[in-house]
């Protein structure tokens, strides 16, 4: 038995010790419309050509439909469902609403209609528009009609889709979104990195719950994350090893950010986690 | 009689003298929506709040119909039709969609349908994008999901509409259209500047027709333009006074732009319509 621990994820909250068992990819396109030759007077010309600022957002607002999902075709049917398993033990973590909208800043959540927060953010893909551009961006009026507009897309994936092919869904979806009057240019779809998922049940996951439970006094919950570890799923298309993701930080760490921290009680924890895991394993191993 | 002179108007073509008798005018309306306290990693919370790079796309998206006309409740209304006069007389004008295409560098022209491009940038109204922001505006791709989008809009005005009560339409109708999940802000309404016309059958436009006839041999086109010079409605609604614009640049003259020119024959020919409009103007004072 071959397998990688890798320390680079949250627990869930304080209190609840966590396994990472999966992770979402990646893929992202840029994508800019070109109008008339040069910016144009919006009086004497207004009116007369297409205004690529309107005819990106006519394109954009076609991506989602009025149930928040993707209508890029093809992107769904890969998507792996969650199990009764997953979704059964996701209710039981002190997940709520109306705290995590408070957290956030926001009167009300928002998201593809049919799952639960949890599962929006760990279990379903999605689009998210990440830069939008067009004509001025100064302070007060000016009175330009542009002559580009351009977005900046990215996908985040889960298991089992492929980044590829679902960089060139989205691609080809644009293309057949383009409105009358303006040209599309793709400015670049990058290569992505894929979502990556490990067996709940191996003997790899079961010594890292023991391991977290020896340290911290309490069964670890089994959780995934929305972000991307992009090395996760190249050692196991590449060497066929599966990844335990065993991390020690809080959610309000604030990870790559000013005033990053680790909790000490964590920190401790997370050294007799490893300390335990490397014990198990070795065991398993004979 | 009083009448008001103003040459700050283009002729139509070279080799066609024009008399201006109307202008659009102006309003404009920039907005913000926000949805979560920070900008936001769009794995960790993607598919769980609204993006206001989406919900602006889906609003800027619903400003026009599929015939490209401007779906503000009020907008229409006050418009003041275009006479059959008017429509045959624009139709002599020497303009070519092909090469008004080429010369913008368009493949195809585009705006609201049922109208001549001619007519839809004289006498018909516009709302125009002239900047959109959200989000990541540098090179590449950052996986943001932003927390604010925000886009500045115009709309040209034709007679008789008013500025004041088109932007406060804009910004109720905007009102009714933003999506859940964020929350809109008005950052500024302008109080916009009126659009003018001027009797075409005037003593006044009769006697700069002359005039222009007597400096360039050749009886002058009556054209409308679709800028706006604020103080023409101005002095009609203060003192009560049409204007005659009376203007003599090329529409190649590149105007507020670097290498701005003045043809010398229409400098001279200026010169001769001004003294020759004075001298008619203080024959029908008499």
């Amino acid at each position: 038995m071959k397998v990688l621990l890798i320390s680079d994820t949250n627990i869930f909250a304080d209190g609840v010790p966590s396994i990472t068992y999966g992770l979402r990819g990646l893929v992202g396109v840029e994508f800019a419309l070109h109008g008339a030759k040069t910016d144009l007077h919006s009086g004497m010309y207004g009116g007369t050509v297409a205004n690529p600022a309107h005819s990106i957002c006519e394109m954009i607002a076609k991506l989602h439909d009025a149930n928040g999902r993707v209508t890029v075709p093809g992107f769904y049917p890969d998507v792996l469902p969650l199990t009764e398993t997953e979704r059964a033990m996701w209710q039981t973590l002190p997940h709520d609403d109306t705290r995590y909208a408070g957290e956030l800043g926001v009167k009300e959540l928002f998201g593809e209609k049919g799952y639960s927060t949890l599962e929006r953010k760990w279990a379903r893909p999605t689009l998210e528009v990440n830069g939008l551009t067009s004509g001025y961006q100064g302070t007060g009026s000016k009175t330009v009609l542009p002559n580009r507009a351009s977005a900046k897309i990215t996908c985040r994936l889960v298991p089992n889709q492929n980044a590829e092919k679902i960089g060139d869904a989205v691609v080809k979806h644009l293309e057949s979104l383009v409105p009358p009057g303006v040209r599309m240019e793709i400015i670049y779809r990058t290569t992505g990195s894929p979502p990556a998922i490990t067996p709940i049940d191996s003997p790899a996951m079961a010594a890292a719950s023991q391991a977290m439970e020896m340290a911290f006094g309490k069964k670890p919950v089994l959780q995934r994350e929305g972000g991307s570890i992009p090395v996760v799923a190249w050692f196991k298309e590449t060497l066929g090893i599966d990844s335990v993701l065993l991390g020690f930080g809080l959610p309000d760490d604030r990870i790559h950010a000013p005033n990053e921290k680790l909790d000490l009680p964590y920190y401790y924890g997370g050294i007799k986690t490893c300390a335990a895991v490397y014990d198990l394993l070795a065991e398993k191993l004979k």
